[in-house]
């Protein structure tokens, strides 16, 4: 039996292999400045997005997660998983596919895998926060927690802001030998360290990406001095951060969505109404960045659903000009549209 | 450049094609008896699931939504639209697709198509519903609105109930002649209708099942006579309806969750503490249905989560079981599942 679907019943749809083609024709650095900017132009227009906080399927090992938007004209949402003991299952903590549709017809014009793209875009994000509130002139940056998106936060660190030194310090010393290894190939000054203490020496922008799901107190107070910024994104979800309060309540907190991330990120520990600036608004231009030297800045990331739809048009743009794509047979496209039936009975 | 990605990064797909392959390799109205079962099974087990009330995006033209539930052991979510403009553009007025995944490790396990699908469930819900509630021995159906759903109602109503005579109204004369086309080919006794009034002359059986957006009335009160089954379904949105407010009141009504069904069915035109009898409570036994012989029931179908979960288990044991499915490279799989960046440096 032939069956050839009409263009219309046609989804274009980028695969991991293409996903992996497409960077390499890009250059990682390259993608990352490209979805970096994508997302800061996306966050100038924020208040014409629907901004629905992500619907959560929790379990007693992970969640599952919906995370829709639209600006009117194209319509987003990304799946995403979160189970942290995967690892140990040697599968993936994270997985993640996305779409995106004509909002004026509901077709999709997009389906794409994620769990790269995620990748790229929370190292991507982190990167434009940092942009507005690290100190000026930052080279060092410590990261503490190695895993799969410790590398490319350090190339999107490298791509946005010039930091080309790194200090390294996990729980588990093969993810660090990993991610040292890694970096070191790409021509960054790395230093693996045996402490998180030791990690943090002289680093003048300070990432952490653990994954475990508990209340866990990566840093301490007395390690966070003046004039760092904090880059926390392993606290995303409710029960699971890193940060000792104490360290909250001396910094100046920025947020994606305070909403989402009152529930879900560092900030979960303090107050409801405990004062945060939304990092839109120092993208306009509406709410200041990094005031003064000696002040601790707090980029409290959980992830966003406009990021993910930043990146999502961004691989939708590129896969196309570079032809990155297959189809998909996703959609019935009978022609009668009333005649859904018939499509059905005729392909007998 | 080859890449062969490992079986765990590639998720069990159905095509249209595929679907298609399926319904004929199974045939129309057993699949549909299937889905009804499987349907029934899941609605026994009601208070097992997540029931989070579908996440809708509204335009000024149609709707995007995303369905999810979880039974504890497999998550599911439908992406739907629905854009009544459509068919006037040759497009269909819903598109859909589904997903299944393991919530233990929150991995896919199947992306479907599920416009076909949907279609299936659809008209499958409407008789696992009448089973209940229609007139014992009920051989007549009038259908109002003869588009791409009908076709399907009508086979899952002979399937499920026996019901063999069919009278079709439409205010399009080529959507009832299409639908008559196609019905009296699969041996139903088949009347064209001028008038809502002529089409439900005799029938025991009200399916009302029209599109547009607006509080339309397509039956008034002096129309529903006692005794009947009203199996209405076009009602599914805020601000579209299809039957009289009056008829409502005057019936015993049925509906799949009430939380959403307030909101988008035929009993929106109704308080909000109007009393309605949750389906799944009748198919367990907990809660009467047709009492009476004069009684009026009236199914408010406005399509639930379960009901596409039902559908989408039914399809994932089928198209394994008959092969008819392909592998997609949806999920990156790094052999160490931290190193991810690894993977793609090496795919280079």
């Amino acid at each position: 039996m032939t069956l050839v679907p009409s263009p219309r019943a046609l989804v274009p749809f980028v695969s991991v292999a293409d996903m992996m083609r497409l960077v390499h024709a890009i250059g990682v650095e390259p993608m990352l400045t490209g979805i970096a900017g994508t997302i800061e132009e996306d966050f100038r227009r924020w208040e014409g997005f629907e901004r629905t906080p992500r619907v959560a399927s929790h379990s007693d090992v992970g969640v599952i997660e919906l995370m829709p938007t639209s600006d009117g004209e194209l319509y987003g949402f990304k799946y995403v998983n979160g189970h942290p003991k995967n690892t140990r299952e040697g599968l993936q903590t994270v997985t993640a596919f996305g779409l995106l549709a004509n909002v004026s017809n509901g077709y999709p014009v997009l389906l794409s895998e994620m769990t790269l793209l995620t990748a790229l875009r929370t190292g991507a994000t982190s990167a434009v926060a940092a942009k507005y509130l690290a100190p000026k002139g930052a080279r060092t940056m410590a990261m503490i927690g190695n895993g799969a998106q410790s590398e490319f936060q350090a190339l999107a660190f490298r791509a946005v802001l010039g930091i080309d030194t790194l200090r390294l310090y996990d729980i588990d010393p093969a993810a660090t030998q990993k991610c040292r290894a890694n970096l070191v190939e790409q021509g960054f000054h790395v230093t693996a360290c045996d402490t998180p203490e030791a990690a943090i020496e002289g680093a003048e922008i300070i990432t952490t990406c653990t994954a475990d799901k508990q209340y866990a107190t990566i840093l301490t107070d007395n390690m966070v001095g003046a004039g760092v910024h904090l880059n926390a994104i392993g606290g995303d979800c409710p029960g699971k951060t890193e940060l000792h309060r104490d360290i909250l309540l001396r910094s100046d907190i920025f947020v994606e969505h305070p909403e989402q991330t009152r529930v879900e990120g560092e900030i979960q520990q303090l107050d409801a109404d405990h004062p945060v600036t939304e990092l839109w608004q120092v993208i306009t231009g509406a709410a200041p960045g990094r005031r003064e030297a000696a002040q601790i800045t707090l980029f409290d990331g959980v992830g966003f659903a406009i990021e993910d739809f930043s990146a999502l048009r961004y691989v939708h743009k590129k896969s196309g000009e570079l032809g990155m794509r297959q189809d998909l047979d996703l959609l019935a496209d009978p022609d009668d549209p009333r005649d859904l039936y018939g499509m059905l009975m005729r392909s007998r």
